[in-house]
Order: C-alpha cells, then structure tokens, then sequence
C-alpha cells in the first residue's frame, strides 16, 4: 500500500486568478485507481474556461490541467492493466471497457467514466484524493494534471509506447486527438475531397492535420480572427474564409467557393452561428458536418429540415470518437510512424513555475499549445 | 419514328375535384425519353398533397401519378439502355449516370433529373407530351402514371425483371422503396437493435418493413392515431406509442422504455414536431435518426447542439436513398426470393375507371395502398 505523497501543484483558489504553486498531499490510490508522476502537461481552453470568472460551476480550489504525459508510480486495489513504470496520457473521458458504450463500435461516452465537469472528487468515494493542510482540493476533470502527483482511475490512463516522447504526445491527451479524430473517426472525408474546418484553435487545426493526413485537396480555414490564417497555412489549410469579410452567410459564401458545398465540414468554435453554417456549407446529396465546440448551455442549433432531406448528414463528437485506453496508444504510433505531426502544434514551453504565463500566452491568442515542464 | 397515340387518362382538371377519364393525346418520346403503357398504378399521398387544394403550385390541368408499373411502347432518339418491351419502374427521381451525384456511393440526387414537383413539362424542351384538344396538359413528377400511356425521361425508368408482377411492385416505384430504404440504406439497425418508427402510413410501415427485415428486436411504432396500431402488428412492429397518451414529450417516453433511447428512428410525418422528436430519442454515443416526411416549406427543425455533441447523428433521405435505375431492379428480385414483403402493404384494388374511389379510401385513412388497373 502507497503512503501519501507531498508535492507541488499549482493550485486555482479562485476564478481568474493566477494558479498558485504550493505543497499539497496526494493520498495514495484507491479501488481501481493509480497514481501518476506527471512529467508534461499542457494548457488547453477547457482549462480556461473552468478558470475564467464566466466559467459556470465554481468548484474552488481546485487542481485544474486535462492535458499531459506521466508515469504510473503506485496502483491501487484491483488495478491489474497497469503497473508502476508505465507510461501514460491521463484522458478526461474514460472507458470502463464494461458498459454499453465501451461494447459499441460506435461510442466513447462511457456510462460510467464519461467526462463530467461537475465533479470534483474521485468517483469510487466521491472523495478527492487532494489536500491542503488538511482540506480538501477538488479535482478537474478527473486528470488533474497541473500537480507533479496525481490520481485518475485506470480507466482514464491510456498505456502507451514507453519510447514516446511525452514533451510532445502529452498534447494527444485532449484537444489534438479531439479534433483530429473528428475529421478522421467521424468526418472521414475521401482522398481528393473538399473540407471545410469552422475555427482555428487547437482543435481546427487538429481537425485540418486529420483531413491533410487523409489526402483532402482542398481544405478551407474559416475564423473571425485573421491572425489564424497565416499559421493555419502549416496545417494544410488551403484557403481561408473570414464570413467578416462577407455580407452573405459563410455557408453561402463557401457553396460558391465550392460548386455547391464541402464534402465535410468540421466545426471546432463552440459558437452556434458557427455550428449552423459549418452543416449548412456541406453539399447536399453527400455532405457529412461534425459538431466538435463545446456551444453555451442555452444554445439552440435552427436549422431548415429540407437540409436533412437533401441527404445532408449532421454528428458531434466527442474527443474525436476515440476510445482512451483502445485508440490512443495508436495515435501515438501514428506520431511514432510520423503519420501525424505534433511538434508544430507545439509553440510555446515553460517550466512549471512559470505556468501562469501559458494562461497569458493563450489569452492573447498567441499560442497553439505550450507545455509546461514539471522537472527543474 | 413513333406516332401520336390516342388514349384514356384521368386527368386533374383542378385543386380537389374528381379526376376526369378522357381521351388525351400522348405525343411520341423525345431525346433520351421513352413512352410507357402503364398496367398498373397506385396512389401515393403525394398525388393527394399536388390535387389537394392546399397544396402548393396549382399547375393544372396535369396528369398525376407517380406509382406505376408498364411496359416500353417506343423509345426516342439516344436511349439505349431501353427497348420496346421492356418492364419499367417510372420513378419521381431520376438518375442521369452522368453527374457528380450519380457517380457519387452516397447521393441518389441527380443534378438533371431529381425530383422536382414544380415542373409540368419535359425536360428536353420543356414542352408537355399531353394535350387534349391541343391544349397542353401539364406532367407530374416526370411520371404521370394516371394514363394509359405516357412519356419518360429515360433516366426515370427502371428496367425490371421481367417476371416480376406489375400488379405487386408497382408500389416500389415510391412509398415503399423510400420507407424500406430509409431504414436498410440509410439508418442501417444492427440485428437485435431497437428502432422507432414515426408515423405509420405506407411509408412508416415499410420502413418498419426495413426494421424487420435487418432483424431489429424491438420496432416501436409511433402514430396520434391508434386506428394504426392493430394494423401495424403485422408489419412487425412489436409496440405501439400514441404522443396524446402522455403528458411529457415522447422522446422521453421512448427514452424511458428503452434504457436511454432507440438505436435508430425513422420520421415518416412530414410533421416538425415528429422530426424533433425522432432525432432526440436517439440513444446518445450511437443513435441514428433519418428524417423521410416532407415538411411544409416554413419549418424549423430545432434543438440543443449537446444532442449532436453526445454522437447522436442525423440524415434524411430522399426515396430511401435507391438510385432508381441502379438500385431498383434489386429490391423487385428482394421480392421475388421472398425477402421483402409487397403484398400486406395492397389493401385495396381498384379499375381506372373508379379511380377516384382510390382518393376515398385514402382520404379516410382506410387504405396502405389502392391499385389500380389500367385494363379493363
Ligand atoms: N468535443 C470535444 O471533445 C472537445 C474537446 C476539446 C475542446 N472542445 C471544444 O472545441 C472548441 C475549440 O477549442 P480550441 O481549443 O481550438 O479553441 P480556440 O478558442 O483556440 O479556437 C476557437 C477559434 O474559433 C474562432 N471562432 C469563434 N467564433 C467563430 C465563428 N462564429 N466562426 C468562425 N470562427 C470562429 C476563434 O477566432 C478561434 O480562433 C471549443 O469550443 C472547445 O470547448 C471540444
Ligand atoms: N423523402 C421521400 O423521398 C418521400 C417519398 C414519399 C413520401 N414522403 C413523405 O413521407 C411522409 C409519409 O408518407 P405516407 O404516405 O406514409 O403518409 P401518411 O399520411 O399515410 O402517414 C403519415 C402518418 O403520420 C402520422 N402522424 C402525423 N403527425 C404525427 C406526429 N406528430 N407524430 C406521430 N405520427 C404522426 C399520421 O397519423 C399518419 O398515420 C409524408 O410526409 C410524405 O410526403 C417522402
Ligand atoms: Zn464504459
Ligand atoms: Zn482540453
Ligand atoms: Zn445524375
Ligand atoms: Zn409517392
């Protein structure tokens, strides 16, 4: 049986205010959980999101981070997958391997691991396995990673290559399997064919490396910030479409662009306009859209049905359709293989001291991913 | 060359009054046409919604009928893949072999000859074959099948075994192929799966039909009116819903029967609350819903784009996604080895000259399909 650990985290006491780094004690690993030395991780807007004062449910203090790259140090009762050594990505969505969902081809919402914001504690006790003097420190996603330890249940650790670098496959964990999976899990456009990506962060850019990768010959850029395009021309984007620039709807804009519509389209904006043109711009007859923002709680997607009857197909995804301990560990064979390049989505680097400045860099819009070293 | 024929049809001579048997005359097929002695036709609710006065482009006199079955009379210049003698299938929606959609796996859209209700008169040159007294008399649907002859585009005749009884599968020529499709082409149940139905006309049941056939264990049924219910059993729907039976939105209803929801749902309304409802009682992660009602032209199909991010998906489709002359004469042999059943869909029967009977039974909701029979 592991003994608690005592560890530096950057710690959230507060909406918008900077992460403080301080000692805190990581209890050992419960029923079917491990713990993680993390060694990478990686700031992605979800973060954010549950940091910014706007954020919806304020569970605070709270460790926060999704993203990131570690070793397994001790595991918990009932733990048989894994063992001390191991090398993981931590994933906000998990997969049991037992429900419904886990048994479909089709699904990775996992009935009893599926990602769930609200939660800050583990779910065999409800309880966090974080504290400070004492009190407790919620949990972010069930990953937690901005912590030098922390403890995720095994069904959210995806085992992968040992020889991987985890300075770069650590971004697989959240927004680059998200939207590349999107385009080629769920999207899966033809060699040759027409892809439209709504939103160029991360995710887009993610989602425009899924359909280049896939043999697309054109693939068309569309944000409201035309500091994207320049960038989004190493992503394989072809062209760029600022709907700014337009007085007609983008989806208009784009059939003409088009001779009619895309073959895909992948919207990683969470905005609903976004959402509506991103189904509205493909192509009748065998057009196929995939939702990938996260939208407003209150959004409500409108849309005329003759859209649906002119043989238009409409999904969402969630982290790209992958399974976390199935798919990922292939993924990052795909790195391996230099099937699918990582290193570009990578802008920025800081020592974990100085992960405040990650908060900064994506606030200005300045950076795809930057990476957080835990190691002096 | 072919001459001018002289023959009895029943003509619409206006919104809701009794069509009127007259002789009429049918001129000889065009480029790329054909002409056809029907044997058999039948009524669809389409025919209805263009007779009915509430209908939408009152382009009258016409000829209605879109559900036929004949015999190739002549040819015009160019056809080919036609000859006299043949057996046909006319269908509302063409297939051109040449255009993106028709090359395209997925779509059944062709750019030339998809259907297109507003249009009265021939492709070629836009003229009408039909004229009484030499006053022309608009076609319907490309088809016109309430006559004894009439003329086609090539395109929109489907070559058919021979052998195949015109009386029977005539009905594949629209309700029937466009419900069966929807489910085996489009919503594609997993044996043992559990599917909806919405609406339970002759488009409903053969995509109950569909479900059936694809081996579904469950096939719940979905319709305001319970008259449908007793007669529904026989197509294989193993539970019946009526909407007005609960105070709380029937997607929950199914939702609550089901552990979460359908695996797949067929809409066969028209109506937008239907098509609502039919898209969110998908079971999330692998839920697929098809919507098959035409809408009026004014709805908005409406919902909360976290049904979409929960990997349900959406499609339409139009005449079960068939290509007519590709796909076609594969469903008649599905009939003739007993793997799809036409006979339970023919409720009544009835001579061209009581024709108007057909729109009675119809109107009373009394009747899947009414045949009639061109011959005396
Ligand atoms: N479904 C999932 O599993 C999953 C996982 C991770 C992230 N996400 C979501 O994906 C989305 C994108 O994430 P990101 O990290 O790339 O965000 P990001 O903020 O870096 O990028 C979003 C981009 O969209 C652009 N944009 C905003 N509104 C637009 C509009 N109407 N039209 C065109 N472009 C518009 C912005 O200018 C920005 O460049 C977010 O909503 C995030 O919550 C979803
Ligand atoms: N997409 C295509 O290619 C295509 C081809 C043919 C027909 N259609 C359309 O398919 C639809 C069905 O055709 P049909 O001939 O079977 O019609 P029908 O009128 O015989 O059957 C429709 C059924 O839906 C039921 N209904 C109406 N509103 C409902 C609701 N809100 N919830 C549940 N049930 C409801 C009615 O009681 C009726 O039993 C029509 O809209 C028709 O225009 C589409
Ligand atoms: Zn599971
Ligand atoms: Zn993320
Ligand atoms: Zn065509
Ligand atoms: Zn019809």
């Amino acid at each position: 049986m592991a003994s608690p650990l005592w560890v530096a985290a950057a710690v959230a006491w507060e909406a918008g205010k900077p992460l403080v780094i301080e000692e805190v004690e990581v209890a050992p690993p419960q029923k079917m959980e491990v713990r993680l030395k993390i060694l990478f991780t990686s700031l992605c807007h979800t973060d954010m999101y549950f940091w910014d004062p706007k954020g919806q449910n304020p569970l605070f203090p709270r460790i926060l981070g999704h993203e990131g790259g570690g070793i397994v140090e001790s595991v918990g009762e009932g733990v048989t997958e894994l063992a001390p050594g191991d090398h993981v990505l931590p994933v906000f969505t998990g997969e049991c391997k037992e429900c419904a969902h886990c048994k479909s081809e089709d699904s990775n919402m996992c009935e009893l691991l599926c990602v769930n914001s609200d939660r800050g504690g583990m779910i065999h006790d409800g309880k966090s396995r974080f504290s400070s003097n004492g009190k407790p420190i919620y949990h972010f996603l069930g990953t937690s990673t901005f912590s030098e330890y922390t403890v995720v249940h095994v069904g959210c650790a995806a085992k992968i290559n040992p020889r991987a670098p985890l300075d770069k496959v650590c971004v697989l964990s959240c927004g680059i399997s998200t939207g590349f999976g999107a385009t080629v899990n769920v999207a899966k456009p033809e060699r040759g064919s027409t892809v439209a990506v709504f939103g160029l962060g991360a995710v887009g850019l993610a989602a425009a490396e899924g359909a280049r990768v896939s043999g697309a010959s054109r693939i068309i850029g569309v944000d409201m910030n035309p500091n994207k395009f320049q960038l989004a021309k190493q992503f394989g984007v072809t062209e760029c479409v600022n709907p700014k620039d337009h007085n007609k709807p983008v989806q208009e804009v784009l059939a003409e662009m088009t001779n009619g519509g895309v073959d895909r389209s992948i919207e990683c904006t969470g905005h609903i306009d976004a959402m509506i043109s991103a189904f509205e711009c493909v192509h009748d007859g065998w057009g196929v859209a995939v939702l990938v923002g996260v939208p407003p709680n209150d959004a409500v997607f409108k849309t005329n049905p003759l859209n649906f009857l002119n043989e238009r197909t409409l999904k969402g995804s969630c982290f790209g359709n992958y399974k976390p301990r199935s798919d990922i560990p292939g993924v990052v064979e795909k790195y391996m293989n230099k099937e699918l390049e990582l290193d570009k989505f990578i802008t920025h680097q800081v020592p974990f001291s100085e992960i405040n400045k990650a908060f900064d860099y994506m606030l200005k819009g300045e950076c795809i991913r930057c990476i957080i070293r835990m190691e002096h």
